[in-house]
């Protein structure tokens, strides 16, 4: 594949931290960049190796996925930071799934940061950066037109089984997998997991140290952003 | 019942606009007060005869309710604002169904305030002033420990029954029904309905003019607040 000529006509889509290409109309090429952002893109930066640990990462994870049973979008890792993806209709829905409470969780209800969830928590959110992302119910999505409720049924099982499966790789190498959220597109008249899973879109503590291993890191400014993600895949056998 | 020998005890609690008397360990008194607030308690008022009105509202809707075969704490209206009721273990949830969109629906979704909705959104609401009453879900609720997944079923379903039932009472004197909330309680292993029934809990336009003839008047000050609760209590036949 010749990626210079895909990307030179010009991305489909360039996201706060990714740009999509159209490779034909069956298949899209992901570049993951080293733009950071927080808090809707009110903080931003650049982080130089962030793109490829996130492609390394997220295509790790995809294999997992899909070995494991669940169907994703992703068809190839390609050197340093791009995914060959099929192309799917994204569900603009961000499927957040809680083992751990933190962020905006504690914000809004009394959990405590670190607290056990009794079970894991879904939660739907809106994508919608003008509302600012307001959590969704079954009918509010339905009357919104964002997917049926076979869909959103069927989104929470796919958002239980990626839990168990990202759950048990984290717990391997000693890592807990406190939160994350994935994003959901119909590919072929089936839902399909896309976009990315990385340490921008996880909450991930060591299990010993507790220490952040994940975006909060930039978020709260706790220090070297791509030294924890270098931990991460690290862990995983990556680099 | 001698009511001046129960309320001379004093509240067993008093909110924003009732108080709770004990009765006996089966029964409570409750005292529709003239108490209007909006905005958890930020605008408040005293609008005299709104107890009244609310209590007879409230009784009249209560009773239509068991009529048509839904579980309530109502008892006996008592003059000229007061309620006999069950006393139930209040679920602190705000089961909130809409009909048409307004208010906060329309602040954080992209709906138009009026637009009919495709179907009667549900939602249920975290009772918590210091949280600001959050949206809740179904995981939410669990790991708050508020309700059981057969619980918040068995709340939905009610809230529909009760939506159709209330539909047709105000389609039946010209009013529309935009939305409402009501509380739900346990009493001797069952959930009925509780707390309230009135235009402080409901949204009511007029079909003809939109003439808005509930707590909205008050909260957006667009007039006589009692003239309206006054127009509905009349259209009921209450008055």
């Amino acid at each position: 594949m010749d990626i210079n000529n895909i990307v030179k006509k010009g991305p489909l889509y360039s996201g706060k931290a990714k740009s999509i290409y159209e490779v034909d109309e069956d298949k899209v090429l992901i570049e993951f960049r080293d733009d950071i952002t927080a808090g809707n893109g009110a903080k931003k930066d650049v982080k130089e190796g962030k793109g490829y640990l996130n492609a390394l990462i997220s295509s790790y994870l995809f294999k997992k996925l899909e070995e494991n049973g669940v169907e994703t979008h992703f068809i190839e890792y390609i050197e340093p930071n791009y995914m060959l993806a099929k192309r799917v209709e994204i569900i603009p829905i961000e499927v957040i799934v809680r083992n751990i409470a933190a962020g905006s969780l504690c914000r809004r209800y009394p959990f405590k940061e670190g607290e056990v969830l009794k079970r894991p928590i879904v939660q739907f959110d809106y994508k919608n950066d003008e509302y600012n992302d307001p959590m969704l119910n079954e009918d509010i999505a339905y009357n919104l037109g964002l997917a049926t409720d076979e869909e959103l049924k069927k989104m929470r099982e796919i958002a239980l089984k990626v839990n168990n499966i990202l759950k048990k790789v984290f717990d391997d190498v000693g890592i807990d997998l406190v939160d994350f959220k994935i994003e959901i597109g119909r590919y072929k008249g089936k839902l399909v997991v896309a976009d990315e899973i990385s340490p921008d879109t996880m909450r991930l503590w060591d299990k010993e140290t507790k220490d952040i291993l994940d975006k909060d890191v930039f978020r709260k400014d706790l220090g070297d952003v791509i030294g924890k993600y270098k931990v991460v895949a690290k862990r995983l056998k990556l680099i």
